[in-house]
């Protein structure tokens, strides 16, 4: 991903809210990444704590939370997302030290962000920047490449639409989702990329093409805990509180992950089960009796998660398939 | 639920898997409650540690956690699960101190559990007791009630086959599930009620039936962080990391959480807006524009939860009604 943004003249902006770890983190500065996205205010205070000295909160901005925010903002170089008038006077009214912010764009996912065709209140927002809420430039994600056959044509009406509003407004752009951050090569026009997936990936990028299974950098270690050959199910503690409740719909039927062999080096690259149901502890995988024939009560079997980002958020550290501990943020 | 254990000769013996929380646990022991169940090893060591002398875990024995499950063993009544001769085999090899067993049966959920017509298996559970680990009973889980229009029904059934299990080999009959401990007021002929979320309840239990929305106990306080009029939408900073991604389905759309209005006491009972959408920080809230025009950015809402248990499970801490700061278990 780094390679590819520098050979865009775009630099990278990792989102971390993927991996949640500031051990993790650090492995991107090996990459020349020296800027991080966070999704909401305590995990940028985390990885400001960590060293990150620029750090952009993609998440339309609280004002409830400018207090963590003008603390953050004391020794970090910090963005905020704005989409309202609204929030750029509280933004100015409330937080202390100066910020920059993007004007979130809703590039067609309906989520959050504002129409581009709405240029009065974009120019608005632009003209709103001061020395203490300086504006940044235009800020992306088109979410619904999640739901598209053709990302590359979503990737490239997105570039339109962002490449336009610099045109009139200035600023710089940046732009994130991991499908087409993953499936288109030229990012030429775009400042920043902010896709983050791509550090662990998982069985929904593999489903939309963004990665191959080999790709998926995570898996989670599930002890076999019964086994009901008469439905070719086997039991794992491994449930909604360790992988969510996160699926994908598959032939008709659903996947919570997909089972695969664990070995010495961390795991193998066969689907070997798929986990087609879930309660809070409880994954129900599904698989061959003679794939099954070979597990017994208290064997390890690994999970590849649906989504990585909630599984990882759901976990209180990692281990490294040479056995060391990564620790990530806590929720206390 | 207490009163209802008592008024039928059972004891209650609450799933703790709700709360997570020691502080919470406390509250039962005004009602009389002395024993506890907990869905893993871990939540087992941390209500032992907070004092609970009496535990079952109530999911399949896991032989890799037998230390732990040995050390807590030490000082409480332990009880776990078998549903087969091999983890029986590796309960008697690899567990230092005794603990007891619930053999558990399929009551027609099929997610776990022996079918209660395997009668020589079973038997060979029931005489593979030993003083190291013993023998205690039946356990079921009506898991397939959350699915029924007839949830009386079902415990009625279960209630003939656990009845004729301990009619056969002794044994206890230890059961629970929310909605029929919640719908159903004569447990006679159950020894042991294992319920818990009735602590919280949810949206989920509202839309079964097994309680009214002036009953649920648990709400997010979630900040507006975005309004959409135009498709009358509020986007709020609470998303799958705090509700997790549990939905139901209702006329055609998905419900993530129901939104309430805050106020002084706790939180008002009027539905006022549905969570139909939810990303990994994002909760998408849709309600009428008369009620939309109210809020503004920076408001704070509530959220009933769909599923309490996996919302509480995202939590560090809750916050009492009147302002006190609740521990849970923390994951680290």
């Amino acid at each position: 991903m780094a390679e590819k943004a520098a050979a865009s003249k775009a630099y990278l902006r990792p989102h971390f809210k993927t991996h949640h770890s500031a051990e993790i983190g650090n492995w991107f500065r090996a990459f020349g990444v020296s800027r991080c996205t966070a999704s909401s205010v305590d995990m940028a205070a985390y990885f400001a704590k960590a060293g990150w000295d620029d750090i952009t909160i993609a998440f339309p901005y609280n004002p409830l939370e400018s207090e963590e925010i003008s603390e953050i903002a004391k020794d970090t170089t910090l963005n905020v997302l704005i989409e309202s008038e609204e929030s750029l006077k509280l933004a100015n009214d409330l937080i202390r030290n100066p910020v920059g912010y993007f004007i979130k764009i809703d590039l067609g996912t309906h989520r959050t962000g504002i129409d581009p065709s709405h240029l009065q209140l974009i120019e608005a927002l632009v003209s709103g920047s001061t020395d203490q809420v300086m504006f940044k430039g235009f800020i992306g994600h088109a979410g619904h490449t999640y739901y598209s056959a053709d990302i590359k044509k979503i990737f490239e009406e997105s570039l339109t639409i962002l490449a336009d509003l610099k045109d009139r407004f200035g600023g710089i752009i940046s732009y994130g989702d991991s499908p087409s951050c993953s499936m288109v090569d030229d990012f030429s026009g775009i400042d920043e990329i902010r896709a983050g997936n791509f550090v662990f990936y998982d069985w929904m990028q593999v489903q939309i093409g963004s990665c191959k299974i080999e790709d998926i950098g995570v898996c989670l270690a599930s002890p076999v805990v019964a086994i009901h050959k008469e439905r070719c199910e086997v039991v794992v503690f491994g449930g909604a509180v360790h992988l969510s409740k996160e699926s994908v719909a598959e032939n008709g039927s659903k996947s919570f992950g997909k089972a695969v062999r664990l070995n010495e080096n961390g795991w193998e690259h066969e689907v070997i089960g798929n986990v087609k149901k879930i309660s809070q502890e409880h994954g129900i995988i599904e698989m061959s009796l003679e794939v099954l024939e070979e597990l017994k009560i208290g064997d390890l079997i690994g999970i590849l998660p649906t989504h990585s980002c909630l599984a990882a958020d759901l976990q209180g550290h990692y281990y490294s398939t040479t056995g060391e501990r990564i620790p990530k943020i806590i929720k206390d």
